[in-house]
């Protein structure tokens, strides 16, 4: 990974942030963001020994959940709207993901074997986020009086 | 209760319909709807006696969920558009309700002290759930081309 992956992108930043922020021994502070994001990435064959019964770990969820925000955050920050998440996830795994500005559903995500959430690279979770933010960012401009409704 | 309560109003038929597709031993099927919908009605005196600490009741959460999706079954019939719930509630009894048609949110609701959900009566909340299905068909109505993108 190059040192630009995880500096100069308002997703990767905003995630950090939100990953760290959750961490009350201040342990992460002084970690690496690698190190920090390293959950998230899995390789296809990681992830093809998950088994997708019973619940997904928890500790997925809620990186769904910081990835979400992250996503919301940077959406927020090049659209100039104030962009909420609303997240619905079964315990079995699999769920719905709404982003919203104003009265607009700015992305709209449905998600499945959440247990195997996860990615190649970070390369590759900042491009499949970067697909999100421009379709949020894009729908705002669309309708931006729903958005600023 | 008037016989026009249960029988001449979509909201309370469709609340009626979800709470019994749930009941899978049939029991309800016969069951008087004033006493299907008698866990909705609880007098201000018995709303107090309820403590706001811990978590509530999960029943309490499933009938929060039945109501919202009568809400929106109502405004799917009258407005035409096909409207999607999506709830998030946090276990201590707050939360955020959304009603989707197409890209508009068509109801946003904000919840709390959910332990206490209740209604006076059946027509109370038949009112106020009728509230939120003319506020829901009223912004599908202002923004007719965001509901059907």
């Amino acid at each position: 990974m190059t040192a630009t992956a995880t500096s100069d992108n308002t997703f990767i930043k905003s995630l950090l942030m939100f990953i760290r922020a959750h961490d009350q021994s201040s342990a992460w502070d002084s970690m690496p963001d690698e190190e920090v994001l390293a959950p998230y990435i899995l390789s296809k064959e990681q992830r093809r020994e998950i088994p997708l019964f019973g619940d997904p770990d928890p500790d997925i969820l809620w990186r769904v959940e910081q990835y979400f925000n992250a996503i919301a955050m940077a959406i927020e920050t090049r659209s100039g709207r104030a962009v909420a998440p609303i997240m619905k996830i079964h315990h079995e795994g699999w769920g719905r993901m709404i982003l919203t500005a104003g009265k607009l559903v700015a992305v709209n995500s449905y998600m499945r074997e959440l247990h195997r959430f996860g990615f190649d690279s970070i390369e590759e979770m900042s491009a499949k986020a970067q697909k999100l933010i421009d379709e949020g960012v894009a729908t705002i401009e669309k309708y931006p009086d729903v958005a600023a409704a």
